[in-house]
C-alpha cells in the first residue's frame, strides 16, 4: 500500500532495480535541464536524449515533466531533513550556541555533496501543484521550524539578543545556507569548512552571542 | 557621439521622448516576462502582447531579446552604483561600523521600489554576451569593491576581527542583501526598515563588532 501511494504521488514511477537506476538517471538528467534552461522551458525530449532514450520511452517512467520537478524539489528536501535529524544526542543536550553552531557546520558541509541541480528544488518549486506542492512544504517547514526553535532557545537561555525577530533571523539563516552554492566555489585555502566558520561567527556574533566558541 | 554609443550598446534603441517612454513599457514588460518564465523560455511575442503592440513592431525599438536583459540588467546595477555613491560626506567620514550600518540601512530601504524583476538582473546575467556582460560586470565589481573597503577599514580600525575572510564576508553580505526580495514580505510591523536594523545586528555582531550601534 505505501509503496502504491509513493508510485502514485510521483506519477507511474520505475518498476523494479534496473529501471530504478534509470529511473535515477533520468531524475539527474531533468535537473540539469532544469537548472540550465528553468522548469518551464526544459524540454522533455532533451531530458530524454540526455539519458539516451526516446520521448515516448520516458514516458514509460513518468506521466509528465512536473513528476521530475517533485522528485527532485522532494529529495532535496528529504536531504535537509536527514541533516537536521542526524544532530548527535550530545549536540542536542547541550546549549543553543553550540547546537546552532553544529547545524551551521553540518549543513554547509553537506553542500558540495548535493546536486548543483538541487537549487531548482528551491527555485521551481512554486510550480508543483496542490497535493505535491504540500508534500515538499511540510518538509520544509518542519527544517524552519528546527531552526526556529534553536533561536527561540538561545532567546529563552540569555545567550542571544531578546530583541532579535526569530522569523527574520531563521529566514535569512538558510537564504545564507543555501544561498552558498549561488557564489561559492572552493578554492585553495578556502573549503566549505572555512566558510562553516564564517557562518558561525556571523550569526552567533549577529545574534548577540557574547560567549566562548563552541 | 556619447548618445550614439549608448544606443549601440542596447541595439537601436528608442527615438524620441514618445518612443522613450513606449521603450520603458517594453523593458518592464520584458523584466515581468523574463521573472515568469526565465529569460530563455520568454517569447518576444507575450512582451510585445504585454504593451499591446505586435511583434514587428517592437522591432522598432530592440534588435533581440538580448537588448531587453541587457537593459534591465544595467539599470539594475546603475541603481545599485548610485546607493554606493549616495553615501553623505559626514557618512564617508565615518569609522567603518558607522559606514557599513549606513549602507546597509539605505541599501535595504531601496529594495521595496526595485521593480520586482530587477532579480533577473541577478539570476540571466550569464545569458547576456560579450562586451554587455562586461558592461554590467564593471558595475557589479564597483559595488562590490565599495563593500569589501568598509571590511577592510573596520579591520584596520581594529573594530572588525582580523580573522574575518573578506572575501566571504563581502559574498555573504551581498548575498543577504539582494536575496531579500526572495522571501520577504513586509506585514504589519516589520517593515525594510526593521530588516535593515535585523541585518546591522548581523554584520556588525558577525564580523566581531562590540562598541556601541551606529
Amino acid at each position: 500500500m505505501a509503496h502504491d501511494s509513493a508510485r502514485a504521488e510521483r506519477g507511474r514511477g520505475p518498476k523494479g532495480a534496473l529501471n530504478q537506476a534509470r529511473y535515477s538517471e533520468i531524475v539527474e538528467a531533468a535537473g540539469i535541464e532544469f537548472a540550465e534552461k528553468g522548469y518551464q522551458a526544459a524540454r522533455i525530449e532533451d531530458i530524454a536524449a540526455r539519458v539516451g532514450i526516446l520521448k515516448g520511452s520516458l514516458y514509460y517512467y513518468i506521466e509528465s515533466k512536473e513528476d521530475l520537478l517533485f522528485e527532485i524539489a522532494d529529495r532535496g528536501h528529504a536531504r535537509g531533513l536527514g541533516r537536521v535529524a542526524a544532530e548527535e544526542p550530545e549536540v542536542a543536550a547541550a546549549d543553543a550556541p553550540t547546537r546552532l553552531a553544529a547545524f551551521i557546520r553540518r549543513w554547509t558541509v553537506m553542500l558540495p555533496r548535493n546536486p548543483p541541480y538541487l537549487t531548482v528544488a528551491e527555485r521551481d518549486i512554486r510550480f508543483l501543484s496542490g497535493e505535491r506542492y504540500e508534500t515538499v512544504m511540510e518538509k520544509r517547514v518542519a527544517i524552519h521550524q528546527y531552526g526556529r526553535s534553536l533561536i527561540e532557545q538561545g532567546i529563552a537561555e540569555g545567550h542571544f539578543d531578546p530583541e532579535v525577530d526569530v522569523g527574520l533571523a531563521t529566514n535569512t539563516l538558510f537564504e545564507v545556507l543555501n544561498g552558498t552554492t549561488r557564489w561559492f566555489r572552493p578554492r585553495g585555502r578556502l573549503q566549505h569548512q572555512d566558510l562553516a566558520e564564517w557562518y558561525v561567527s556571523l550569526f552567533l556574533g549577529g545574534l548577540g552571542y557574547e560567549g566562548p566558541r563552541p
